[in-house]
């Protein structure tokens, strides 16, 4: 189970005291995320002049924003996931059946083989019926 | 390119008029993502109390939390999807392995074959001779 961790983060310039199960470093990063976007805003002239309620809603649109991009990032991710799982049943059905197209041939190559070894002795038995009959002539 | 679009939003109850290249129905989107989570702060009866400062703050991390899990999402999904593409790396050259077995023991089957049908008739050829020698007896 996770503890409840009281951390300290810097926004804005002010501090906050957060009480959460959040780990002290992933906080730091997300105000660390925040401030960059605030360092941003500021280094545009026009946002000095906006009323606090404004720059909230701003910051608030901005954030989720980033949120809704990375949420159509997972969605994309994901049907190229699914694409490559039915890529590969496919590719797993292939190999199953070029292997069993595989041991087929190979009985019939066996069953060749034996056939072969058969007709061999076959000729070596008649080859040796037609000298016998040579020398009994 | 994109136009520059003028689009009235909502949000806590506040009327904005929102400058920029995104679409109304993407805006009308992220303003009741922005909404439903005040609906949720206002459901504690703690939040109420907050000074402004710090309910705005919490928004933020509230939202950005919601980002950086998007991001975590998407980091699982590209090592995922890595992974199978390696899979699908190694099984496409599997197949390429079998097919070239497959073709080395079709050349080798039909040789065998040939050589049957050489046996064959030399078995043909042997016993016709041994039945003429019976006959010219």
């Amino acid at each position: 189970m996770k503890e409840l961790n009281d951390v300290e983060v810097i926004i804005n310039n002010k501090r906050y005291t957060l009480c959460g199960y959040e780990s002290d470093a992933y906080l730091q990063m997300v105000a660390s995320y925040i401030n960059d976007k605030y360092d941003l805003f500021k280094q545009q002239d026009s946002y000095a002049r906006l009323e606090t309620d404004i720059k909230n809603t701003l910051m608030q649109i901005n954030i989720a924003d980033d949120y809704f991009k990375e949420k159509e990032k997972v969605r994309t991710l994901e049907d190229e996931l699914e694409a490559k799982n039915n890529e590969l049943f496919d590719i797993k059905h292939e190999v199953i059946s070029l292997q069993t197209k595989l041991d087929e041939l190979k009985k019939e190559l066996d069953k060749e083989k034996e056939d072969s070894i058969e007709a061999q002795k076959q000729i070596v038995k008649l080859e040796t019926e037609l000298k016998e009959r040579e020398h009994k002539k």
